[in-house]
């Protein structure tokens, strides 16, 4: 049986699609035909060759959903239900070992220090081979968390949900909402889009979106933010007297850095009052130093600055069930692609022409 | 009935001593004879005239502890227990308004917009008058919560409680500690000496203090600092490299920045592990910028950094409840004066000669 | 000028309608003509007689909206903004001292040792005099933590804000729910719909609600309940097979006793997961006792069970939000009475006939 | 090679002294020399069949420390360190499964759905066959969680953290302590000894110890107990009135039911102040029913009762750290006995003569 992969060979050149023998499958594996895979941002630093150490050559893409092919023994998702052939399946895109001390005294599996991401890791030469979603066909490791998802939702709505979703899971977590709460989101694209909804799920009253795009400033609206702000028309500081003024000259309880900004993360550190929360995950990459006055901005304002890396299986649920809670509205996905225009997919979101790529290999 | 008072009348240039009438009191109002008051790093800031919105004629000092020589109506500590001529009493050195939304909703008094504190915010010229501690008499306003303290104790030895203690409970309160924590604290001074006493009474199995004064460091290892490391000793470089030798190679829980210095900051976000917190307590005043990468130092390794502004009766009650509990140990003073030579304290202060300085008026 | 008062003169007769002379104001007190008065089962509950410690004669009523008339000195709201005579108002039905253990150390103002409530604690003897919301005018306390409301919005909608909303806020404080998670809510009244609103507003996924009257059940539909059960129609065991079969099996996150049944109580220990919380708020007067297996419902469990006492001003901002984000949805009003009817809410309530009964005063 | 042990096959009968075959290892195994081996309460319970659903023939003692003899393959502790043969180790005595939804999602592994443990569930006939305390050796399975300890301590004082001490630290997650808290614990054992330390580990101010027996009482002074009170000098309502005099008439912020008495429970709930916590830890297995009226003990105070169940690795390195920081007064240790003697070690637990009583096989 045979798989069709697109491999990233040569970094900044058109990923090349090759069949490829589907390798036999060891205890606890399951073989998972891939409906819908998502093209992330750092997607596209990894095929520009900006992350030198990614293995070659590689099946990118950490975010898929799919149908079982085939499973080796008894296998349960994580609400301990059986998996069967023709199950359709979501997955924690990361792979953690649960034995080092983050995974069993810290109990943030999110920073093992073996964690290992479909997509990202490992080159086709290592295991599980099919390891990554830009494909048809992927083996899922027996130690990946699955949750099953029903048939009635389009998978390419579900996609987002392992990456952007679950990190912003993990940022709502660290920095809590509470009802009633006013939260700045900086950065609308799909990690900003689902800060939108995570706010509105933990009863923030007053959501507001900073962008550059009015696409999806426009997609943030109907998602439910209460105001969006264009920052071609409106200056940090003009943003910032905004939020000063929507919340009786306090600033924002909850400010969330989404644009991998490091201008904007210093706009967040004046736009949050007193006591307030910065919560940082637009920062995928290395983007230099950042400098501010720390009295100034931290200590008299007595504020929480949080780093935010990546996400866990908890995150990953939390994420999905605002999805299925409200697929019409958080359904992101902007452009689909086949399989063999996944190089055409990078493209589109390199441009930040997209909300959301999708492949949708068959 | 006069008081004896050490006025800040020109910056930098030695208290005037003067004798003043002590002004009739108002309802709720407390005077309280002064057994001692000690000297805050920021009195000398403010002495300087090194932040010019100081209101002059100023008594300052903050930090009190004193006996009621009368009170106006029927008061209580809050306890509820009723407060006597020749009580020995402690008190919140903030007063705030119970009214404002810090107050109210977020129940974060210490960032009350109306606070004001004895010997900062207030000259002889306002309510309630005489409202520093470097005096023999001061008049609590009815807003001021207080602590009945029993006789049998030193009071020189609980000022520290008010400022440095109740900051220190404070910053345990944004980033607790945890039983086996590891904790590093920058900084050996009364904040940094706390916040050894936090440690451990939070259950930390090591407790790393960095300074460069060695009289300083001794103190800490008395308290039960578990390693003390002379700066000078070693580079920040090396230190980092210590702890993370002592924790498996993962770094602190835990850093406390006690030192206020910009560079102690930046070491302090090298030592703490990943999803570790880092605490900023030193800085009590602008130091300019501070540059780093938030990427490297806190998205990818998921760190907390809280700025600590005050602190309020919660945390000097916690604060007072452990200089109670061992009295011996967290005896920080090592100097004391009579009110006449509180210049002298205060340049004692300066020349950081002493771990605490303290008033003791008569 | 003078206001006019329904009295509670004599335990289960009708209220007296009287007029009265409304007293000067002290500083800090606003006069407030009242718009709209919540009719809440406790005050059957003291009509009847069943709380012999009720003061008399007493204006019942501690669910208010109103305009202000009248202000004595300058006034602020929670969120430091002025108050004008023609301000519409909501307060927190509670006034504390600010000043005991619960107020300034534990920071939990529902729990102070000097709470009073308007309409339960005072009589018409007492300050403020004008004490109670069954009157066309009350005088609120310069103690009184206020909300300005706008003026588009039904002000009888807001009257459960007072009393039924904070509450639950409360409750969702002390026991939260968290995105994704199954919420059972035992008893549809109007706590029981404010927690629907608040499961909803902290993500929950499933948001089931067991009741006995149909009415009550498909307004928790409308309010966005997943799942409504008639307990005459399911048996307690029934009603925990179903929660079972909608959880894979583990029972849910988080029940909320909401209608003060001993056996609900019951049910609910058996109805929530390993590690879950059970939260009773259900429960305003006293109902003698409960017998359960601590070991096999707690302990063997690692259950949380949690009593929740009344609210304090941040619960109600929070359930004040709720409603504005949702006026529609959270419209609980039911029949309306003009003051001098208000006996007849009050039958209408004891009778269970209404799910929210409202004194519109003129 | 062979390994003898201590077989319970009849109930109520003297243990079996036998010499078995030491199985061969699989990946991940560890083959364990005990050095010392706690016989705890429930050990008890289950030698007299009062748990009809105990395995036999059973090796019993689910709290061991000893040394390696063997690894199969290469084995790391929780810090990632690797483990030889010679180290001394200690470890979690819950095998859990690390994929259901408790272990994966709700990150709290001790209520693990497929959690079993050493010398409770599994018979000799069944993996890994060597897999109770109560022997000279005992393989560990792939999946447990290990600590390399010193060889500078007496492995006798540590046994008790895999249990008792580890259940305090998780009672101490879910109601934590706060620094000047007032913590009463009811029942002087093992459990109540870890209470004392772990309630002095979180800076409580007052730690009040209530017993029958003397010499336990004695031994939570030297640990640090602040007050102890013999149950037969003082009623439960002395017992009550005493706490509230500590506490200017509020009640324990904390209150720890370690005696697993119903009557206790009650008390507890007594004795906490308004706003507390009511931990159960002392209940490990059936009592029947408790009555208490919740409107009284739960909901007019706002209580928070919280059932404890085991464990988890996170706790037993917490209650190790708390002993290795404190070895000399957390030694429980007061009863020694070979392997061929462990019924007599039973019947001394049974009798509660003993504070602890370890066997050491060697």
């Amino acid at each position: 049986m045979k798989a069709t992969v697109a491999l990233l060979e040569e970094f900044d050149r058109p990923l090349v699609i090759r069949d490829v023998d589907i390798p036999p499958l060891t205890a606890g594996q399951v073989l998972v035909q891939i409906e819908a895979a998502g093209i992330c941002g750092s997607d596209v630093h990894m095929w520009r060759g900006l992350d030198p150490r990614t293995p070659r050559p590689i099946i990118l893409g950490h975010e898929g959903v799919g149908r079982v092919v085939k499973v080796v023994g008894e296998k349960r998702d994580v609400h301990g239900d059986l998996v069967h052939p023709g199950d359709r399946l979501l997955w924690n895109r990361g792979v953690t070992c649960g034995r080092c001390y983050y995974c069993t005294v810290l109990k943030e599996p999110s920073l093992c220090i073996n964690r290992w991401v479909y997509g990202i890791y490992r080159s086709i030469n290592e295991p599980t081979y099919l390891n990554g979603c830009y494909a048809t066909h992927i083996i899922l490791d027996a130690r990946t968390d699955l949750f099953r998802v029903g048939d009635d939702i389009d998978p390419a709505v579900l996609v987002p949900v392992s990456c952007s979703g679950a990190t912003v899971a993990h940022a709502f977590e660290l920095t809590p909402v509470t009802v009633g709460d006013t939260v700045v989101i900086l950065g609308p694209g799909p990690v900003g889009a689902f800060a939108v909804a995570f706010a509105l799920a933990g009863g923030a009253a007053q959501v507001i979106v900073v962008g550059g795009t009015a696409e999806r400033l426009a997609f943030c609206e109907r998602l439910g933010a209460t105001l969006t702000i264009n920052r071609h028309h409106l200056s940090p500081p003009e943003q910032i007297a905004t939020v000063r003024e929507l919340t009786h000259g306090r600033g924002a309880d909850l400010v969330i850095e989404a644009s991998g900004s490091v201008a904007a993360m210093r706009t967040a550190l004046e736009m949050v009052r007193h006591g307030g929360a910065v919560s940082l995950i637009g920062f995928g990459t290395p983007v230099g130093d950042v400098a501010f006055p720390p009295f100034e901005r931290l200590v008299r304002k007595n504020v929480h600055l949080q780093g935010v890396w990546v996400s866990d299986t908890r995150h990953t649920l939390q994420a999905l069930s605002l999805v299925l809670t409200h697929p019409d509205r958080l359904s992101l996905v902007t452009h689909r692609f086949p399989l063999k225009e996944a190089t055409q997919a990078l493209k589109v979101v390199a441009r930040r022409e997209a909300m959301k790529a999708v492949i949708v290999p068959s």
